[in-house]
């Protein structure tokens, strides 16, 4: 499959990568990026796309059955490169359900055998305006569940949200803040994902990661694109058609020590709306020309 | 005149206040607010409803005159709290136009009696995915910028823009790293504009408040608003609509040591669709409210 329609700067004719092709090795599809596939389409994608890792969603893993999807995942030969996600829980009025939604997923986690549940810390309460406060419940918040997450082997992973998340979805909002809450515990109860949409334009993104080094537990690819799209939750695009430089931030991954799977994660309501299969070609082909090179 | 539609925490009814009531002392109509005012009109609108101050675009300027605008405002009475704006010089390929521009809207400034130009250090050049280097020539255009100024009288205000910006209108992200760059040059050179919308989800942004202290050249207040409008650049909400914490940002701006003027900047498709009186009576209520009993 060749791609004709490329983003300026890549060579006019990429090959897609074949299945076996090792610059595949560390891959890995986040379902949100095929938002239309189940669980089994997913898992049907990323192997025959030569893929060896899957990012998993809690709802499309829940709608499939947990046990079903742990067996369906296993006799893929998949790897859960991370559980999407916990947190959201800045909210006093809902934080016992929080905890509780986030002990679940701890173990749905533990279950697939992946190590990371993804964290987001959520956004202010209806009326609330008080975001230092909400910053500060989060960081408790995650304090309370780490002796669960310890005992079940799952590190929770904070994501930090790009700021023009901060009002509604998390108010965590750069690497650095993420970084100062996860470094009051051990590396292996609470580390850090590193997504190329939230933290690109972070004035020192690069000293932050250096930072990490082994709190890195996901590294998420998606480029930022202009102008932006209406829906903000859907403003991802497809690595190359934006204006994230992805050698930068991937060679200070990588230098930062991370060995794990790269997610590809979009929410693009374009994306959504291709052929699963083409979009997952579409994806190996930038990330063997634009991620991969710099791993 | 009564507001009957107020939002959330303020009480249900509040008056407007009547033109010489000392609390509008220090407001100021900043032009985009009312966007299809004229300058006449606008300067007419302020002056009605009591405001002494305007913050001044130099498209509407050039279109009436600039010694016409300037008899115009003087004659009104009113002070000029800003010129907005200049920047827009991290593209290599106009450069010296940008420089040029930038000359002529100091001599604007200069002209009108203002103290500041608002500057906006512009985005990403097309296909440029450098940030980092984007940003080094921003500062180094200030720096060129700065003896032209200077001999003039005239203090460039660096305006960070939300991270939302930062790809297409604004690599200067965070008031810290304004305030990196404006810290190289005397206070009356080069300060910082404090602008609600841009910096209210910023980490520290109080600690970085108070080291901007005596470089506070202009604050500029409006909201943040959930869902974001579908026009990222029209997505400012009037104050008390959306979810910035105006109280702590203002007690923090005159505990810096700020006595300017406060400009109601708002960009919004519905604002600009309204009458421009109610627009100006509107913010005049919410500003007495939520901001001035902090200055």
């Amino acid at each position: 499959m060749i791609e004709v329609d490329v983003p300026s700067g890549l060579p006019a004719r990429i090959e897609t990568p074949a299945p076996g092709d090792p610059r595949l090795a560390r891959l890995s599809l986040n379902q949100r990026t095929t938002a239309n596939w189940s669980l089994p389409e997913a898992v049907a994608g990323a192997v025959k796309a030569g893929l060896e890792s899957i990012g998993v969603w809690r709802e499309p893993l829940a709608e499939f059955g947990l046990e079903a999807g742990r067996a369906l995942i296993d006799d893929a030969g998949l790897r859960v490169s991370s559980i999407c996600r916990g947190g959201f829980f800045t909210d006093p009025a809902t934080i016992d359900a929080a905890l509780e939604s986030n002990r679940a997923a701890i173990d749905e986690t533990a279950l697939l055998g992946a190590k990371t549940l993804v964290l987001v810390a959520g956004g202010l309460p209806d009326g609330d305006r008080d975001i230092v406060g909400a910053r500060s419940r989060a960081a408790d918040a995650i304090a309370r569940l780490v002796p669960y997450a310890r005992e079940r082997g799952v590190t929770l992973g904070i994501e930090p949200m790009h700021p023009i998340f901060a009002a509604d979805r998390g108010v965590v909002s750069t690497l650095q803040q993420a970084l100062d809450i996860a470094e009051r515990f051990d590396p292996v109860e609470v580390g850090v994902v590193v997504d190329t949409f939230h933290v690109w334009w972070e004035p020192d993104v690069l000293a932050q990661i250096a930072r990490a080094a082994a709190r890195i537990v996901s590294y998420q690819v998606c480029d930022w694109i202009t102008p932006l799209p209406a829906d903000s939750l859907l403003s991802r695009g497809m690595m190359g058609d934006g204006h994230i430089d992805f050698a930068s931030l991937t060679a200070a991954v990588a230098a930062a020590g991370y060995t794990g799977d790269v997610e590809v994660e979009i929410f693009n309501a374009e994306v959504w709306a291709a052929d699963g299969d083409a979009v997952v070609s579409t994806f190996a082909r930038r990330y063997v020309k634009l991620v991969q090179p710099y791993l």
